[in-house]
């Protein structure tokens, strides 16, 4: 039987009692009494259980297609137009209720600007048209027969925690500040994999990708992103997408934002220049304070945050506990996430779950032991290409922030991806605090 | 702009049609014509597409929980007691509408004795008592302060693929004949961490783990398993365990048979001796050909076979098509698939989908160019730890099999792991066949 060490001040390697994270990857952080955890007598262990009314009878039926218990009904993507007003419909992921790297289908964040259409899979076409050798039409019924590729990868609109640009922090959950993000494992067919069927005319530098739905979204991409890792994705997490992430099939270009991964993909047409469309010159392009546009950009920033605990979660009492959240980056894989409990003043290094795969979720791990006193959570994120997340001060210098606090919902600022920062106070609360 | 290779003759690998799988790779395997891919007249090319209904009008509100589209009501799980009558219940995953490495939780093979009760998370508990130091109870709101670790990890019932056991080859889909098996991302406390703060009595050699639905299903698990790298499962592919699945936490032993991983974990009790319980004696316990009992066999083993194509799907016209499916082992990392397209007369080698991780589901892809003549498909799976999966041959001479057909729901044996061979008849019909 192993022993393994208790964690003891030696353990703490940062201020505000944050524990080595060797000391969880080995497991042994458990302590007595430190968890809240309730010791049973001895004697009376054998049979503490009482039978509850579910331990006495026959449970429910099987369904053909599961869904979570009714006691989880508040784990929920929460909807700025649940009634599908002609405006934009936001689903938002509850990272607060979630942990590992997987965002179930269930869950996964939704922008749409005309609402999922009801498209008939059998009636639905690819077309890849303009500069090629050959232009040709895809049926899911075709595609089924390509080779495909599967692989692991956010998505996050591009204006993800847009409320964070407000002078003054916004007092909301995690999801309501971050939930436009999600992880899910995408299947489908390399977009180069049909281009070598077509074929590409030289003259061509970027394709045009435009969507089904009514809005019909249109998006420039460069021709290297195709030759890259772009996947036109017919499955997400094992099964077919859900109609509010671009069934039957849509564009995957990992890492970069997410209104540029058209849904409902019905026609890419190889260009020359990109097509300036509404959607690249208006929607998603934003002022920089130098009056330049921000444009074109692509990338989803590296970034990273606090899920557990984080404003709406509570710390019951003083104790250990575990400090997790996602990080990410648009440009490869996560190579290191830094934990503050003190806001900045020191930091420790936060174990990573395994797999760690480029342009996914990661989720990060950290003990800590809360003294009852006032603290402040960070996270910071490095990708394997050495970009590090920015500091607000410095993310606010380079970018600029709002004259004021406008409502939650009116945000044009895109691509935010400072440091997030949660304050506890000494009853456990947690705040959204600017540090 | 690259170019690539076509493939030719020199490009096939094995009888058949196989096509190297480098082929697959490196993405060149579109072959002008061979996927059933209709060309468009290049005058017409800009714009061929009709618009459909959704391209005309809104689509639909974005729900707070988000389900497939209604074209896909088909793949969904099939129930063999759907009205919940007093026996057990099975929920089988359909492989051959899937694809990727993770089930989705909708679609989560079940084996259920007693239904899925419906049990509040505020009032379950975990108890973990017997030879240990300090019997201690836990219930969620103590679990989620521990350090967590989430894995993708398959389970199998240990009665999947069970008709394989029958003398003759039975006309099923792969979902009837191989859905009792799955995949997901669990998150969890280490079983181990829970252990370090009971502690545990040097004479405890198993643990015995209990369910909290009616049956009370009991198994034995030596405590090396606990010490290694069995979780007390909280999440699944994300979000809480859909009930069917045990929902609010089940024991999860990455590579034992499915029963194992006990749903509603309500009790853990650590033993110098197996409890010899109902469930490994009678109903996980089987006759071998040689009179002895196979008990205590724990591993599911290693294991593969095709989904795409396989029974119920069609193959249209001869030409270029994907072989597609998964490979697994309770031991660890899958080391290599082999595909046949003559019955096994010849073999190439499929790729792997990366990340191929240790327990979990590994997808294969092999491409194949159908002449439109007979075809025998097998697949045959190696893990890192040298074992390879049997012939059906080979297996029978072991472990027997039955002396007449007897209806699908009617197999008592386990652990079935050998070659399933699917026969392509001219018209493209695939048939189950032993070969």
């Amino acid at each position: 039987m192993r022993r393994r060490k208790r964690p003891s001040s030696s353990d703490v390697v940062a201020g505000n009692g944050l524990i080595d994270r060797r000391a969880l990857l080995g497991g042994g952080v458990a302590m007595a009494g430190a968890m809240g955890t309730r010791s049973v007598p001895t004697a009376a262990a054998a049979e503490p259980l009482k039978d509850d009314p579910w331990s006495l009878g026959p449970g429910a039926s099987v369904k053909s297609y599961l869904t979570p218990s009714s006691f989880e009904k508040n784990v929920a993507l929460t909807l700025n137009n649940p009634d599908g007003r002609p405006f934009t419909q936001n689903g938002r992921t509850p990272h607060h209720m979630l942990n590992g790297m997987i965002t179930p289908n269930g869950l996964h964040f939704v922008v749409s600007y005309g609402g999922p259409p009801d498209i008939d899979p059998g009636k639905h076409q690819l077309l890849i048209h303009g500069l090629v050798r050959r232009p040709l039409l895809f049926t899911l019924e075709t595609l089924a027969r390509y080779p495909k590729v599967s692989r692991i990868t956010f998505l996050e609109c591009g204006g993800n925690s847009a409320p964070l640009f407000s002078p003054e922090p916004i007092q909301a959950s995690v999801q309501a500040l971050h939930g436009l993000t999600s992880c899910a494992e995408w299947t489908g067919v390399k977009l180069s994999t049909l281009l070598d069927e077509t074929g590409i005319d030289p003259t061509a530098k970027w394709f045009i990708a435009e969507g089904a739905d009514a809005p019909h979204l249109t998006r420039s991409v460069p021709v290297a992103k195709a030759l890259d890792d772009a996947i036109i994705a017919l499955y997400q997490n094992g099964e077919r997408l859900m109609p509010a992430n671009g069934y039957p099939m849509r564009l995957l270009l990992p890492g970069y934002e997410g209104n540029m991964n058209v849904k409902y993909l019905r026609r890419i047409k190889l260009v020359a220049e990109p097509a300036m469309s509404f959607w690249e010159t208006k929607t998603y392009a934003q002022l920089l304070p130098d009056g330049k546009a921000y444009q074109f950009y692509f990338f989803q920033e590296v970034k990273s945050f606090i899920t557990q605990p984080s404003p709406g979660l509570t710390l019951k009492e003083p104790g250990v506990y575990e400090i997790s959240g996602v990080a990410y980056s648009g440009t490869g894989r996560i190579a290191k996430v830094m934990v503050s409990a003190d806001g900045g003043r020191s930091w420790a290094q936060a174990a990573l779950q395994e797999p760690v795969l480029p342009k996914a979720f990661t989720r990060f791990r950290m003990v800590w032991r809360w003294d009852g006193g006032p603290a402040t959570l960070q996270s910071r994120a490095w990708d394997e290409a050495g970009n590090s997340q920015p500091t607000r001060a410095e993310f606010v210098a380079q970018r600029g922030q709002l004259k004021s606090v406008p409502p939650i919902v009116a945000f044009p600022n895109q691509h935010f991806n400072a440091i997030t920062s949660w304050a506890i106070d000494p009853k456990g609360q947690v705040s959204h605090v600017y540090a």
